[in-house]
């Protein structure tokens, strides 16, 4: 299926060049100039700016304020005196790789299912546009720019409030049929044999290895009300039930990459999302996780931190917009 | 990582063309011609021959088998007055996808491990080649000619003595970083909880959805010896623990196909393998499964079986040699 978001748009490429990068969050929409000097050197970001979300207004609203964020980013750089040659949008929810329409966002933005965000920033902007999950974008970011630099197959496995990934192929982020591809977190894991899953279904590893997992594990085992990073402060102060969860978190998302790794064979798995910071235990029980389960080709894969922190999503969706643009073909 | 098996080929592209397609499994070596009369028209697969594999007489005399059947395709190209452009292999076995040799064959091609096709048939035959792993051939095959035309990301899975697939993404069958990718038999599965894999890990799909997993698993309920077949026939017959069985292989491949359509997103999932012949109890399972497992937004994902039988791996191998000529860019 060919990328038609902007089907009449023209398709300049070439480099030095600036992108305007955008990353909508459920919080804040960050927003920065992505300048390159040229394809093969690192791109600077600059021109960083950020606004409230202010999702509860409704997605109508968000989009407003995407636009006016957007067409200040463009403002900007025609100050500098460097045209922006386009717009690359990240953001939480699942976007329809064809229209680069939201297909889906959960209740944190009520009203962002439908917006047609593509569309209605080519308008009011008049420039080529190219909008991506936000997750997506990191991977796309960490794989052009990051810890994944140059890696032409690539799994990112971002374990925050839930488990979300993205995957690299070809050296291009797999948007999928729907623009969904990534969700690793509907996984089957023997660890969450039973526990029912938000999506519907039981059994899923986002129900012991992601943040609200934990929180939730903790809890069903008698444990108080707490968030992640208080029970992983527990577990390292010696709270055997908060070891427990913490170790199982780890361990579970350890076997699962290795089923992954299995199934697609990549050159690394980049590691992002708060639950990283868990502490020693959990990263402990994570290798071994991995090691217990993985085949012996497999058992040097690197699995690393994700680098570019805030910035990889920026980075990603200008990526994104550079191969919609074909000026990496 | 790019495709340098052959890197010094001229890359030669262009319809219409005519490939010699080889398939070395552990028992035959099939091989044909597979002419293009254009790049949009169906391939034409004609020339058929096929020889005894001998596998017992170590990797070394199949490679020779192997290239003096190559040879005779070429040579028949040749007599039909259009020359053969190229050589495209699927072979059972990982191929590393640099350098086109056997990065890993099991006990049923002893020394096959190792050996060098793509360097050793471009000596022999001075055409280019290139050369991918068999169920990465097949699942080419039927994306670009059969049930999968024209998808540009889609799943194969191939249930038969063992459980493997392949993903294509971009239109182009992912390798991975040393051409394993599409072994999905190593995702965990709570169905399998405790059972030792072949790999070394625990918890694995294959010890309960694969043929071999079917034959083990009633074994180990206390049933007898039997075949895969075997086991399918008594369960339509009512046999209680051959149901059981069969049913469990059937959903906890459904379930898993579940996993895997979340994390890729594909436009369909092809089915193949002889384990698709267990009948309607097994194809019931899976479906039950798959949908128990499955979010709203993937419930109408077609899972359909394979369409072009004993065909595929030839034509994909050859579409995998058309893509290493940049025939298809």
């Amino acid at each position: 299926m060919s990328d038609v978001q902007v089907v009449d748009a023209e398709r300049a490429g070439g480099f030095p060049c600036v992108v305007a990068a955008l990353d909508v969050g459920g919080t804040k929409i960050a927003g920065a100039l992505v300048r390159y000097a040229a394809s093969d050197t690192a791109p600077v970001v600059e021109a960083r700016r950020a606004v409230p979300t202010k999702a509860a207004r409704g997605g109508a609203a968000v989009l407003e304020t995407l636009s006016a964020l957007a067409g200040e980013l463009v403002a900007a750089g025609a100050t500098d005196g460097q045209a922006v040659v386009g717009v690359g949008v990240g953001t939480a929810g699942r976007v329809d790789a064809r229209t680069g329409s939201i297909a889906y966002a959960n209740e944190i933005m009520p009203g962002w299912t439908g917006q047609p965000v593509a569309a209605h920033l080519r308008e009011v902007l008049g420039l080529p546009v190219a909008v991506l999950n936000d997750v997506q974008a990191h991977a796309l970011g960490e794989a052009r720019w990051g810890a994944a630099q140059g890696a032409d197959t690539c799994l990112m496995v971002a374990a925050g409030t839930g488990l979300g990934g993205a995957i690299i192929a070809h050296g291009r982020v797999l948007r999928g049929a729907h623009g969904f591809a990534g969700e690793v977190g509907h996984t089957l894991s023997p660890d969450a044999a039973g526990v029912r899953c938000v999506c519907g279904g039981t059994s899923h590893l986002e129900s012991v290895a992601s943040g609200s997992g934990i929180e939730e594990r903790y809890r069903a085992a008698g444990g108080e009300a707490l968030s992640g990073a208080e029970i992983a402060e527990r577990a390292a102060a010696g709270d055997e039930l908060a070891r427990q969860v913490i170790e199982l978190a780890g361990s579970s998302l350890g076997e699962a990459i290795a089923g992954w790794a299995s199934m697609l064979d990549p050159e690394l798995v980049v590691l992002a999302g708060s639950v990283l910071n868990a502490g020693p235990l959990w990263r402990d029980a994570l290798h071994e996780g991995y090691a217990r389960q993985t085949p012996e080709t497999l058992r040097s894969l690197p699995l690393v931190d994700a680098q570019l922190k805030g910035d990889a999503p920026l980075i990603g969706a200008a990526e994104n917009l550079l191969d919609f643009l074909g000026a990496r073909d």
